[in-house]
C-alpha cells in the first residue's frame, strides 16, 4: 500500500498530521466554541426560501463580487462602512489566508501572541511565512509596552491580533492595537472572531480604521450568527486593502448557496443574535462556578473560559467524555477550555465537573 | 485616498490585476463554459429539501470529512473507486490550489502545456511554484513524444494536464497520460473537468489509476453538472495522496450547504446530466457551422469550441456583445471561444456570426 511518505510531499509537510478536534458524536460538545444554540425556526425558514431562488441558477457561476453580502455585512458592522471595505470568504480562516497571500509569503513573516490560535501558524507554516511567536504576560493580558517592543525586535510583516484571544478568552485593548499599528509599516490584522460575546461598551477595533489602511478587522458569522456550518467569514478594512485580497482570491470562491443564505442570515441580525446574551450569562455562570470548584478561570470577552488549576488535564478531558460531555485541551499544562452552552448543556458540564472534583 | 500601492504588497504581486471574463448581463453568455440549461425542477426540489434539513443544525461545524459526499462521487465515477480516494473542495481551482500546497510551492515546479486554463500559472504564482509553459503541437495537439521529451527536460515537480484542453478542446490520449507518468517521478494531474462532453466511448485517466499513486484525476461538478454556482470540484487518487490533501486544507473547507446541495445533485445524476447529449449535438452544430463560414473550429472534446480565421477577435467580439451575445476572447491571436449553449443560444450566436461574417 502507498504511504504519505512514497508521495514527493513538500519537505515542510513530512510527518505532520492533518489539523482538528475530534469529531465525536456527543450529547454535550462544548470543545470548538461554536454557539450550541440551533438557527431559529424563523429564520430557517427564510434561509431556505431565499436558497430555493438561488438552485434553479446553480448552472451559472455565483456574483463573484458577492455583492449583495457585503452590502449586508457593511450595514451590521455600522462604524460608517461600505460595501467597498467589505470582504468575505470561507470561513474566517480562508480570510486570513487571503491576507497572507497578499502581504506575507516565503521571506516575509507574521507575529502573534502565543498562546493564539492555533491556525495562525499552520497558515504561515502553508505559505511558507516565517511564524514569529511573540509572547504575552502573566494571565495571558498583552500590554501595549510589550507588544510595541516585540513588534520593533521581530519587524514582522504582518501581526496577528486574536483580540478576544482564542484560547485564552483575554481581549486585548484598543490603546495597545494602535501602539501597535503605530510600531510598524506592516499589516495589522484584529481577529474579532468572538467579539460580539464581549461586555457591553467594550469598542470594537472597527473604531480605529479610519486613517488606518493597514489595519484590517476579521470576523465571523461562525459563532454569535450560529453559522458555522455555513463557513462566512468576512473582514473590514480600507478599500485598498479589499482589492490586494482580490488579487489573491480563487476567482467565484463564495458560492451561490453561501451567499443566499448568508444575505438571509444578516436580515435576520437580531433574531440571530438573540442568544448572545444567555450564551455570555452562561460563561459568567461558569467562571463563578470553577472559581468556587478551585480551578482559576481567566478574563474571558469570549464564549469559551480558558482555566487552570487542572492537576491532570488529559485525565478531567477524558472523564469528563465518559459522561458524554466534550470539552477541549488547547495543549497548555495545566489548562482545559471549555465553550458556553446552552443553560442545560452548561449546568451538565459544571454538574460533571463538580462530581469529578469532589472524587478527587 | 490610499492605493494598492500604498500597502505593503507581496513583490510579486505589484501590478496585478484581478483575474476574471466580465460578469455582464447579456441575454446569451456563451463565455465561461457554464451549462447553460437550469437545474431541473424535479432535482432542485431535492436540493431545497435536503438543504432545508440542515439549515437549522447550520450552528455546527460541518462534516470536516464530507463522508456522504465522497462516497456520492465515488459511485458516480465508477472504476471501483471507494470514498477513500476520493477528495472534494469549492471548485476544482481549489483542488488544483491543494495540491500544488501539498506537492509544489517555493523551490518547486508545475508544467503544463500551453495554451491551456489560464488558472494554472495563476495558481503556481500564488503558490510561488515556478510555472512552465510546456508547449503544443500543431493544432493544439499533445504527443506522447514530445510531452515526454519537455517532461525530461524541465523534470517538474508536478504536471497539469487538461483534458480535453481549456481553451482549446483538444484530448489527450490516455498513451500520452501514461508515457508522461512513466517519465516523471512527481505528481501527474489530468483536469477532466470537461470528461463527460467527450465522444461515446471515450475512456477517462480513472483507468490508468490502479498502480499509479502519483496519479490524481480532477473534475468539477460545474460543467456536465450544471452547478458552477454550487462551486464543486473532487479528485481521484490513491488514498496516500487524498490524505496529503488533508494536511494543506483548511479545517471545515466546504460548508454544510454545499455538502447537502451536491448529495442531492448525485442523487439525481441522470437527470443532471439529461443536457449532456444536448449540449454536444449543439457544439456539433458550431463546428460544422463554423467550418462553413470558414473558420477554422479545433478539434474539440468540451462544450466549448475554439475557432481560428478571425481577422480581428476584438472587433468580433464586440459585435456580437452588442447583439447580446457574448463569447471570449482568450487571448490567443485569430482566435475566440464560444461554449455550446442550449439550442436557441446557440442558434442566436450562429445566426448573428453568420450576418456579421457576411458583412465583412
Amino acid at each position: 500500500m502507498t504511504t504519505l511518505d512514497d508521495l514527493p510531499l513538500r519537505d515542510n509537510l513530512r510527518g505532520q498530521i492533518p489539523y482538528g478536534a475530534p469529531q465525536l458524536s456527543v450529547p454535550v460538545a462544548l470543545n470548538v466554541n461554536e454557539n450550541t444554540h440551533r438557527i431559529p425556526e424563523a429564520v430557517a425558514q427564510d434561509i431556505v426560501a431565499r436558497v430555493a431562488e438561488t438552485v434553479l441558477g446553480l448552472n451559472r457561476y455565483p456574483d463573484r463580487e458577492f455583492t449583495g453580502l457585503r452590502e449586508r455585512l457593511a450595514r451590521y458592522l455600522g462604524h460608517g462602512l461600505t460595501a467597498e471595505n467589505i470582504w468575505a470568504a470561507n470561513g474566517s480562516n480562508e480570510v486570513l489566508q487571503h491576507i497572507l497571500s497578499a502581504f506575507a509569503g516565503p521571506g516575509r513573516s507574521l507575529l502573534g501572541f502565543a498562546p493564539t490560535y492555533s491556525m495562525y501558524s499552520l497558515l504561515a507554516a502553508g505559505g511558507d511565512t516565517t511564524w514569529i511567536p511573540g509572547v504575552r504576560e502573566h494571565d495571558y493580558e498583552l500590554s501595549a509596552e510589550s507588544a510595541v517592543a516585540q513588534v520593533r525586535e521581530h519587524q514582522p510583516d504582518v501581526v496577528f491580533l486574536c483580540s478576544p484571544n482564542n484560547p485564552t478568552g483575554t481581549p486585548i485593548d484598543l490603546e495597545t492595537i494602535a501602539a501597535i499599528y503605530d510600531a510598524t509599516d506592516g499589516i495589522v490584522v484584529v481577529d474579532e472572531a468572538y467579539a460580539e460575546f464581549a461586555p457591553d461598551g467594550t469598542e470594537s477595533a472597527l473604531t480605529l480604521l479610519p486613517g488606518r489602511p493597514r489595519l484590517l478587522i476579521s470576523r465571523t458569522m461562525s459563532k454569535a450568527f450560529a453559522f458555522a456550518g455555513a463557513r462566512v467569514g468576512y473582514l473590514a478594512a480600507d478599500p485598498a486593502a479589499v482589492d490586494a485580497l482580490r488579487l489573491v482570491r480563487l476567482p467565484y470562491h463564495l458560492s451561490a448557496l453561501t451567499q443566499a443564505a448568508a444575505e438571509a442570515a444578516l436580515d435576520h441580525t437580531d433574531e440571530m443574535l438573540a442568544m448572545v446574551d444567555d450564551i455570555r450569562g452562561q460563561r459568567d455562570r461558569i467562571v463563578t462556578r470553577l472559581t468556587e470548584l478551585g480551578y482559576t478561570p481567566h478574563r474571558t470577552h469570549s464564549n469559551f473560559v480558558l482555566f487552570g488549576g487542572v492537576d491532570d488535564p488529559k485525565a478531567l478531558f477524558t472523564a469528563l467524555l465518559e459522561r458524554g460531555i466534550l470539552i477541549r485541551d488547547v495543549g497548555i499544562p495545566g489548562h482545559l477550555r471549555v465553550s458556553a452552552g446552552t443553560e442545560a448543556e452548561t449546568t451538565a458540564f459544571l454538574e460533571a465537573l463538580s462530581a469529578l472534583s469532589s472524587e478527587a
